[in-house]
């Protein structure tokens, strides 16, 4: 048989160009799966998009991760008595309920922390009945992954779990959740700023399971339990806690010139290098960057040193290719310097992420069509065999 | 800015077609994203072809559960030694781990099961690091679908849990742990011809959601666990609750005529008919609705007279569609007559096809790239906004 063509080919005469489309992008690669107005990432510009028309690089700076969470899922920043009531919305939902509770309680302390995220937010989402999304739900389960988080990270030690505070915003809770003491400003202002810059970026893997699941019209808890478990992979979130562990193994500024020539020779992969959709530097990346110089100085030294190596080796072994930076690489410095342990990134990642994905399902519910894909068969041609079954 | 084109566009000319594709095709309608060898949808000749090559027709009225496992998990039917293998495999991960059962024990007895399965699963998952999904994970998960939906059937009755007998296979220890009685041989069988019928369907929504999730080289049980929370839909997985509950409002085939045309009046859709794919009456159907007559005739009479005239009202409605009696439809009446309660049909339904979604998973790790398509902004341009920030 056929395999199908992968190759785009562009066929041209004068101002004529007629783009032959493969009839299998693997990953999906260009296929337009949704249209959106909660972010867009255009990467030809090194652009992030929020709901809007907000440019990242505008918000950062200034905007809390609430104010983010409200435009995505409002369409519009919120006003000062707006945002009021959205902290006490969030504040009266950061508990977990007894589900929730129990199945924190049932889990191994030394389980990775996602897999405790992934099934306590199942648990705090169980209902009685099926539910369609809405934003009353939305807001609550965002709310309570700070709490979760925190408890995962506790247990893991040995220690009680903390209650959340009420006068404390998502950022300050989980530091306060991670550690029973009120967390510096400048480490909650790192934290906030690390959540305003990744609470949406288009339709990524996890956003994009978020919305295959609300399109058989589920529940959201079971389009946010998706999203936790494709986050959870290292060729998605679990690429910040890759990042840092290179340079955990990189060492110092000195040996990064070593180290990723060595590395580079036995064909590794450098993590926090290279995207999808960004042709040019990251926006986030550039934030991130300019933010470990306070943060996490020793660390940006290196990461900096390793950056500039990388990305010479890189640049020689494939000059067509974009090989920027990745909002991946500067995150882990940002990270570390906030006093987040790196078993939790991933789960930060996720207490980010969660506005977003919820925004997604909210707005994939206006014009709701299954998402079902076709495949190609690459089986055998079929027809009728010998049945050589074993008894039943 | 221009909307994508939504519609496909064929020019000919004498032999030449030129088909324009859309740009954008809602649910991923017609667009390939994956090569398998699992199984295949050959929608316009109305079969279903299973790993190998094989038709379900030759299939269903012979093989067990675990041998159609097998097959989706190896590529070929097993010998009665590798069969009996994946048996004593199987019944040695019968049981909940620690993690587990203290999950199940968290929830509430009242939830939704396809929560409570959800969040088991999640927690039975649970590892300390990252594993990358294998065969030897994909049995034992598998292995306990049966024990959780079981278990949650049970508690929901406020009975107590049931362990699992090591020498009955999957469709009678599903029927042991919800009953605690031997169950019949034939109830027994019409849910295992459900099970085979059932294990896999091309690149349905919960299968692509499982793929999506492995694409970001996550662990089997995000994989399946997102797949669960896809299949809890009503426009997948929980539409044979829904077409059950049509039936139920009918109340007697005397009734249906008058009953689907009110419905039809008030715009209601008809649980149980249309298909993305088949064109054709659905092949899985037709042996459902054949079995239907010995496991419920009472019910099947009535379902035949509500097929006769739903299809006559869909057709006169829309005669350019295919309007085919679709799988939930039949498979209701099937469950009905096994004695399995209206409540535990999606339990059920991923009772048999979490062997396929972790065949997928397996296959999809053989050619991974991360599933991450692209949008398109419908928002407002970007570009600097004053930005009316409340105070930090």
């Amino acid at each position: 048989m056929n395999l199908p063509q992968r190759q785009t080919v562009v066929l041209s005469t004068g101002s004529l160009h007629l783009r032959l489309v493969p009839d299998f992008s693997p990953g999906l690669e260009g296929v337009v799966a949704a249209e959106t107005a909660v972010s867009e990432v255009d990467g030809a510009n090194g652009r992030l998009i929020y709901r809007g028309g907000y440019l990242i690089e505008d918000l950062a700076p200034v905007a809390s991760y609430e104010e983010i969470a409200y435009l995505l899922w409002h369409g519009e920043l919120p006003t000062e008595s707006q945002l009021d009531g959205l902290r006490h919305q969030m504040a009266a939902a950061r508990r977990l309920n007894d589900a929730g509770r129990g199945a924190l309680m049932a889990m191994d302390p030394a389980s990775d922390p996602m897999d405790t995220l992934r099934t306590v937010v199942s648990a705090q989402g169980a209902t009685q009945a099926l539910t369609k999304p809405t934003l009353d739900e939305a807001i609550p389960l965002t709310a309570v992954f700070p709490t979760i988080v925190g408890a995962a990270y506790r247990r893991r030690q040995g220690k009680d779990v903390i209650e959340p505070r009420d006068e404390l915003g998502h950022a300050a809770n989980l530091l306060w959740m991670m550690e029973g003491k009120e967390p510096a400003a400048d480490r909650t202002h790192w934290v906030e700023s690390y959540l305003v810059l990744l609470a949406d970026h288009g339709l990524n893997a996890s956003t994009f399971t978020a919305r295959v699941i609300a399109s058989t019209q589920s529940d959201l808890a079971s389009c946010v339990v998706g999203a936790i478990g494709a986050l959870k992979g290292p060729g998605h979130g679990g690429a910040t806690f890759a990042a840092r562990t290179m340079l955990d193994k990189i060492g110092s500024a000195d040996n990064a010139e070593k180290w990723l020539h060595e590395a580079h020779a036995r064909n590794e992969r450098f993590a926090g290098f290279g995207h999808r959709v960004y042709r040019t530097y990251d926006p986030r990346a550039k934030i991130l960057r300019e933010l470990a110089k306070t943060a996490a100085p020793e660390l940006h030294r290196i990461a900096a040193r390793t950056e500039e190596v990388a990305l010479s080796i890189l640049h020689e072994a494939h000059p067509e290719r974009p090989n920027a930076t990745n909002v991946d690489f500067w995150a882990s410095v940002v990270l570390t310097g906030a006093g987040i342990p790196k078993e939790l990134f991933t789960c930060v990642f996720a207490t980010s992420r969660v506005s977003g994905w919820t925004a997604h399902v909210l707005e994939a519910l206006q014009d709701l069509r299954i998402i079902r894909p076709a495949s190609v068969w690459i089986g055998p041609a079929p027809g009728r065999k010998p049945l050589a079954l074993a008894k039943r």
